[in-house]
């Protein structure tokens, strides 16, 4: 390289005309006017117009017409005002251009096998297999740059705060919090594994323990789950954890960090406190326990209005212990087809629904399939509890709570898609509270909501020696925060008293070898002066995505896997030689049956 | 927790007289007084003595005799001054006490395995399975604390020079780069394996053909060695990479992170431009290419004085091809016995070194078992090369450069350790440049000296399609930094030119579909606008360990590893459930006789 730059290629303004410069950078797009060459020059920074003028330089101008689209050159030249009239307003550098006199090729380029500018409808296996030109689009670099402040920024707002960062291992030891883990066979201890953390929380347990006090980490976390679109096999979590403190000090803290982040990187000012919903009013009148705020279509349970209807499917649905919830979609009749609510019903059958009920409130009364069944006094009750005026559309749906959950949690998202409810850069932040601390599972036995180590509420402990009944109504000291529909993280204040600890592990079905087996240094730990501590785990990759206003988790990382957990651009993950393995003491069995193995 | 601190255990001063103040920490010493009981109570920020005064508080008094070392307890009480004479000046707090009126046991502890503030002479083993225990010494909360701060301020040197961090895939595909790689096998592509990254490489010179231009990561890394004292399994890199420089910048850039940090971590100025020395100045001044230039004692090379020697050790060294070279211990005759050089044969042994002459200088001549054998003209002009004067030691080796070079380097060091020529907090810099671009291997093929995309030296350019010998000759465009004799990071200028890199591979022996297999991105990437490019990579751990003046990598390491690569407290790598392996397609075969095992 003989011609280093003096200026990046967004940064000359009409204050540098008259200066000798030097950019680097790649060749966007080349016009030819009248003999004269102009080339877009761009880098990270912005694009600069340079110009080749065979008045200006006879040889330079030569080389202009070999040039490419992606080329990388080094030019040397004056920078001049755009003439009268042709100056860019909308790109920074538009009052100027730069007459080249010098000239370096740096490196040529094959033709790209898709438009770096213009990539949007470009196939995403495509883009990914060509990754470092993807990321070449001012769109893409822009994200990951945008990542790269808000994560510095969470950080300094943690140092600042007296937080210690501290690296907990990647190679540990297998923990069962529901997802599978990733193994890693070990040479030195054959037929011995390693399991990439699914997150550092017993690691952060234990510094609390050593009296660290205020931890945190942006840690790499692994889970080998079945991938959806918004999962990646390896996620970062903004990783913390405090002792001495209540889950307010926890929540109070957690807010000045949002508040901090939306003012430093939206320019957004949220309000503090931020709201905060029980579980259970979240489930009731959003369906979901991460609730979407940014509007309004709540809920209503209706089932006391039938509890002795004549109607069919409302009457199964109580006579089931299921629930009967209704959505009143205000004022919305007129903008709603026919069509709209019939396409309810199988919009609700992957998730279980068996069917949709509709209700129009039209200037001359109620129009629907269902109100025949209704007795006057049911009819008269519903309307009055769903505030029904004309010009409203009430939907119903009776079913077990769950799946009537589900389907209205996912009929408000349509119709707010469908009204355009959801505007650009509004940030709906809600605290979710008081959990159940354990679930029934399939077999009514009690598994932990959200993991082993939270803490049950101080005022539910006593019911941790009770009947299972007793164990299902422990509300947990835990919080979620939710951003825009989305769980954007969650905390707990855990146990420190060890005979709770092992009480939980009791009650879990996990028998005392396999606690120790499995977490005996966290039992050993709390009985060795371990303080009070909680602690949440933010997913920072959701929450970059959320505030960068993408859907696609891979548009906020640099190199991501697909939903087979490949990369394409590498082709990881790949074979290893025979004798790797031996290494190992570790032999593949594959299936011959691809049937079987598509089975698991 | 209904006692929560108004102050932290490190805060209180004598401006503090007169308030009450709550406070939360564990229970360090506890003594008693006419009655009186007074207790260390420390966190993180430091400890406050706390008085249980039964005139003050007589129900507080009788609980301060259940207390014992480590129990985490909540305190409320006034702050008053200590006594006339009674103020201890060596801690922070020294000059006051808190009398307690309200006082909480937050939690209890069992008696530690080890005194955790005196745990100097713990076995390791103990300190390692205790982890969360040794890290409440507040020497090792101190030293991650230190890590933590240094890392950030590193952090913000990067950010500030618009770098972008982008993390990099844990998850990755295997690449060749002298140690073995940690797999992990993959569930959802059966057969297949991840492998974690030995460093982000590939990774980053991608980025760069992305147009990111200034790229870092404090990475994670892992490498799958026989582990010594030094290494860990996993570890952590500063990981940067730059566009459009050449490797003037990427020093110069480098010595001013390493000013600032030294000034903002250690308070000392170091002086800048470093010096800098070649592979080869290196090799035969010091014996090393990590040479420690806080003290002299440099090699000389005294082969061409014992060319046509009769003395048959030297002479069968220079028929071999070998070299004699020695050390001047200059002024060290007095304080060396006889013993002391009588040792140093049997210290080279373990490097192959078959023996150790010596000379001393003595005022009445020189004295040594080997002088009779050299002729009057060699004895002349050893010692005019050696500039030996009355008082002085030579010390002599004649061997392959190899050996010599390992043997004398370690006799520097144990000279310096023994006259004490280590001084507290010097910290030499150095460069290390013009390494060769290949070694000879075993079979005298050239295999890289640092990896296979290091760009050779532009004048060297043209010797790639010389011979063998050529190639041996072409220097490298790389550059390690040493700090007291130990590589602290290294890195080069990148081949960006996809012709030189597939050259590169040709003479590596990797063929066609091979390199197309391992590194085939990489090649298509460079094949795309690849501007120029070159970076470096720090080792964060043990830059933090010689700042710190330790020699153990584990003592600025959470939770580090064993070498036999297990942690001890957590017990990994740990078993598996047969049917974690059946998912992934796995069978263990481990041999059944153990010494087969010892063998890899």
């Amino acid at each position: 390289m003989k011609l280093k730059r003096t200026h990046n290629c967004g940064e000359l303004r009409s204050e540098n005309i008259g200066e000798t410069v030097t950019l680097n950078g790649w060749v966007g797009s080349c016009r030819d006017h009248g003999g004269v060459t102009f080339i877009d020059l761009y880098d990270r920074w912005g694009l600069t117009q340079i110009v080749f003028d065979p008045e200006y330089s006879q040889e330079t101008h030569k080389i202009a017409h070999t040039l490419r689209g992606q080329y990388v050159v080094a030019v040397k030249g004056d920078v001049k005002p755009r003439p009268e009239g042709m100056a860019n307003p909308n790109i920074e550098t538009g009052e100027v251009d730069v007459y080249v006199s010098e000239f370096e090729l740096l490196n040529s380029s094959k033709t790209p096998p898709f438009d770096i500018l213009h990539a949007g409808s470009v196939h995403a296996e495509t883009k990914l297999k060509y990754r470092y030109l993807d990321l070449r689009s001012p769109e893409m670099q822009q994200r990951l740059i945008f990542r790269a402040r808000a994560t510095h920024m969470i950080r300094n707002f943690f140092m600042d705060n007296e937080f210690v960062e501290i690296e907990t291992p990647i190679l540990g030891r297998a923990t069962p919090e529901g997802a599978r883990d990733y193994l890693v066979p070990s040479r030195v201890n054959q037929g011995k594994f390693y399991a990439l953390p699914q997150s550092p929380q017993l690691y952060k347990q234990s510094l609390m323990v050593s009296g660290f006090d205020r931890y945190f980490q942006i840690a790499r976390c692994f889970r080998d789950e079945d991938l959806r679109a918004e999962r990646q096999p390896e996620f970062t979590q903004v990783d913390l954890e405090m002792s001495f403190v209540s889950s307010d000090d926890v929540i109070t803290l957690l807010e000045k960090l949002f508040v901090k982040l939306m003012k430093e990187m939206k320019d957004i000012d949220i309000k503090i406190p931020m709201t905060s919903i029980t579980y259970q009013d979240a489930m009731l009148k959003y369906g979901s326990d991460a609730p979407d705020l940014r509007f309004g279509f709540e809920i209503t349970d209706i089932t006391d209005v039938f509890q002795n209807t004549g109607f069919g499917v409302f009457k199964n649905a109580v006579k089931n212990g299921g629930c009967i919830r209704a959505i009143n979609l205000k004022g919305y009749s007129k903008q709603l087809s026919r069509k709209d609510l019939d396409e309810l019903t199988p919009f609700v059958k992957p998730m279980r629904g068996k069917g949709v009920a509709w209700i129009r409130m039209n200037e001359e009364g109620p129009q629907s399939p269902i109100i025949k069944f209704f007795s006057e006094a049911e009819a008269e009750n519903l309307y009055k509890m769903m505030d029904a005026e004309a010009g409203d559309v009430i939907i119903l749906l009776a079913d077990t709570e769950k799946i009537v959950s589900q389907c209205l949690a996912a009929i408000r998202g349509r119709f707010a898609k469908k009204f355009d409810l959801i505007k650009e850069n509004d940030f709906a932040f809600t605290w979710v509270v008081d959990f159940p601390l354990f679930e029934a599972d399939d077999d009514g036995n009690p598994t932990p909501t959200h993991h082993p180590f939270t803490s049950p509420k101080p005022e539910d402990m006593h019911l941790l020696d009770g009947s299972k009944e007793d164990l299902l109504k422990i509300k947990s000291d835990a919080y979620d925060i939710v951003l825009n529909g989305s769980e954007i993280g969650g905390g707990s204040i855990r146990i420190h008293d060890h005979k709770v600890q092992e009480k939980i592990f009791r009650i879990l079905g996990i028998d005392e070898e396999e606690a120790k087996e499995k977490f005996g240094f966290l039992l050993d730990a709390l009985q060795y002066g371990a303080p009070p501590h909680g602690g949440v785990a933010l997913g920072l990759d959701r929450v970059i995505m959320i505030l960068l206003g993408t859907d696609a988790i891979r548009d906020v990382i640099a190199f991501p896997k697909t939903q087979k957990a490949t990369c394409l651009m590498t082709d990881a993950p790949g074979t290893v030689d025979e004798e790797q393995l031996d290494e190992l003491a570790l032999e593949i069995s594959l299936f011959d049956d691809e049937e079987d193995k598509d089975d698991d």
